[in-house]
């Protein structure tokens, strides 16, 4: 028995937080197990690494920075993400290896292999089975919208050009693996777009 | 121009500390620019680490533990080893990624090739020019003795038969990688010690 791994992806601000919470309202009010996850966090040990990345404004080379998340993502997969896909859960977690290619790979310019092979043991070899795409550039993003300052941690602090590369990393993942991902183009209602999700998710069978 | 990389293996309470520290002064009496530096630590971020993993008595999953390592190595590679190859300096390092295959790829059990793969990217493709191998079993280790309890960090805290799995991995890869190991049978005299290592040193041409 193995439950439903399902990822959201997407750059800064385009309601992906809001997003898992209201799918996570729609399986719970259906009676269907879920939990809700986010990377990096989730353990102790990857909160620690979280702060670590995203907290300080310190000088951290890319590839480091690719190695931390990787180690919060394998102490995160191995004490919590596994054990309850075995115990037959939906999973959803709010970023997983999909970012590290985006962040790391393109944005900070890795490349996909390296960021692969960094990541191969961590991620225990385990594929989303659904990868939710919040399909919103950087510059139609809900906070640049509201008109608020993008500042705040390590990500989010980085320029137009960084966020633009990301996304268009994110698209690109998208075509690569369409079998696996589900784009989203976001309604400005965001009930609408929670319906619209999961819709797809039950069409796939993979929600009831 | 690329300086020498030697590092130091060996089971613990061997002495290779002490050894560090006397081929260092022979480096250094002898007009050869060297850095010491040990594994893990020597950066901000592997020093954080290195607390994280050695100091608490936290359960890590051998996976973590293993990324955790090669997450301190790949900050101490690119932020302190490389640049002082780089100008042509001698980096001595106490502990490398032979620490990583023996203790979690044997003592864990996690195997050569996960280890390996982990590493991959954070060892930067660098092999050391000679690993200098302190060939004594747990049970002859100075430490024992002396009549000390073994005791303190994560790893001096693991029982005999970790230690042994340990020294017999040291033993295997000194034989696997014959080319690039020196096997110091070390004296308890510790001065002979560090002649020994030192004419070996000369004998391959790395040092004067």
């Amino acid at each position: 028995m193995s439950g439903t791994f399902i990822t959201f992806e997407g750059c800064e601000g385009v309601g992906k937080t809001t997003q898992v919470k209201l799918l996570k309202e729609y399986l719970q009010n259906t009676g269907q197990s879920c939990l809700v996850t986010r990377e990096p966090g989730g353990t102790k040990i990857a909160e620690e690494i979280r702060s670590m990345i995203l907290g300080g404004n310190k000088e951290i080379h890319p590839i480091v920075e690719a190695y931390l998340f990787a180690t919060a993502r394998a102490d995160h997969m191995l004490n919590f993400v596994i054990p309850a896909l075995d115990e037959g859960i939906i999973v959803i977690c709010d970023r997983y290896l999909d970012s590290s290619l985006a962040y790391q790979g393109v944005g900070r310019g890795l490349g996909y292999e390296r960021v692969q092979k960094i990541n191969e043991v961590a991620s225990s070899y385990r594929v989303p089975d659904c990868t939710i795409f919040i399909n919103m550039s950087p510059s139609n993003s809900f906070r640049r919208q509201k008109g608020k300052v993008i500042e705040g941690d390590r990500m989010e602090g980085e320029d137009e050009q960084f966020h633009n590369k990301v996304y268009n990393a994110f698209l690109d993942l998208s075509k690569r693996y369409a079998e696996r991902f589900i784009t989203i183009e976001p309604s400005i209602e965001k009930v609408e777009t929670s319906k619209n999700i999961i819709k797809k998710l039950i069409e796939r069978g993979l929600i009831n």
